[in-house]
């Protein structure tokens, strides 16, 4: 089957499967089953089979998974196993957090380069990283071979600056900018917004909690 | 239509077009169309009125919508028309770093209890809030009316600190930890995962990458 016909909430679990089997390898786990991954991930076990023969025969009915291999093919579906290069874009208070998420480094995505627009930070040294103006973008982006953006600027901004990123062949973009972008169809974005996420559970706690202020009033006329 | 038959991905979306909504209040704007919220979202205007129409009539063919009264529609279907208290679980890097985060503020979702289990940092006050011992979370989330926990703890406690919190009644959770949570049907878990997320956007790059390596090999075949 070709790459493009796998759905992308497909593709979107396989990096939740390969953090799983990277746990089940560090508790020295040689062999699992599609339903303990379910159960481990609140997914039911046909599902994960399901997921994972988009991309080919990864274990056998009745002896399971073998944990290094699967874990090494998702890698390889992913891409993952080869390092990344990303160029960080703003280093305010969000910026300067990231610079220190070990995680990235961790996982093969190196902030090799960042960039701000305050003359007081351009030139200065942040966490290892000597900030560059904006105006060494392009040079910069092509020197490092830069092949992910990192923005971390105020939304204001984030459209430019996903453009000039955009027109320097990056394409790949997480935006930490409140903001949706509209960006050609060969250029993925995905979006980090804490607040949104918020919202989306709020939605579902709002109704118990008026039921919950109705049942409150109810007993006070009947104690009262 | 009872609220628990509209589509979660339907939900997720209301968070985004309040966004559209509150950037075009601050343009000046008075009235919009589901063309106009599609063209900046990337959705098609179709499908916007369909999200919408699962909460009632918002706007009328021809005429558009009113912005603000779209907005705070929105923002009482999210139950976002109140303020939010929340307890910030672990004041490591991340941690701090979201103690530092002033969108939550802004839109009504107030970290108002820290807790850590580091004797380090418990009664020490990091930026303006005092660090709370895990033997306080009871007392605290209880005082406080804490109904959102942020889980910002090392993989290895993030599921006892998730149960302790359920256990007090927190049924929303907007999780850091790189780690799955199971949860009762009541509870709702936000993960936030930026690896994952950048892992989700390599599938789409490497094969893309190979095509250009290999173009390169052919290309030096052939020339040298």
């Amino acid at each position: 089957m070709p790459r493009n016909e796998v759905p992308d909430i497909v593709v979107a679990r396989l990096p939740i499967y390969l953090r799983v089997l990277n746990h089940l390898l560090a508790e020295g786990r040689q062999i699992t089953s599609s339903q303990e991954l379910g159960d481990r991930l609140g997914i039911s076990s046909a599902q994960i089979r399901k997921d994972l023969s988009h991309f080919g025969e990864f274990g056998k009915q009745g002896t399971g998974y073998n944990v290094a291999y699967l874990r090494d093919q998702l890698r390889r579906i992913l891409h993952v196993d080869r390092e990344w290069r990303m160029a960080l874009i703003g280093v305010g208070d969000l910026g300067q957090a990231l610079l220190h998420y070990q995680r990235f480094d961790e996982h093969g995505f190196h902030i090799v380069a960042v960039f701000d627009n305050d003359p007081a930070k351009i030139g200065t040294v942040i966490a290892g990283h000597r900030v560059h103006g904006m105006d060494e973008l392009a040079d910069v982006v092509r020197e490092q071979g830069i092949e992910i953006g990192i923005l971390a600027v105020p939304p204001t901004a984030a459209r430019e600056v996903a453009a000039r990123l955009i027109a320097l062949g990056v394409k790949s973009l997480l935006n930490y900018a409140p903001i949706t972008l509209t960006v050609p169809p060969d250029v993925r974005v995905q979006y980090v917004d804490p607040v949104a996420q918020l919202q989306h559970m709020t939605y579902y706690r709002g109704a118990e909690h008026d039921a919950t202020l109705a049942t409150v009033s109810a007993r006070n006329v009947i104690h009262n």
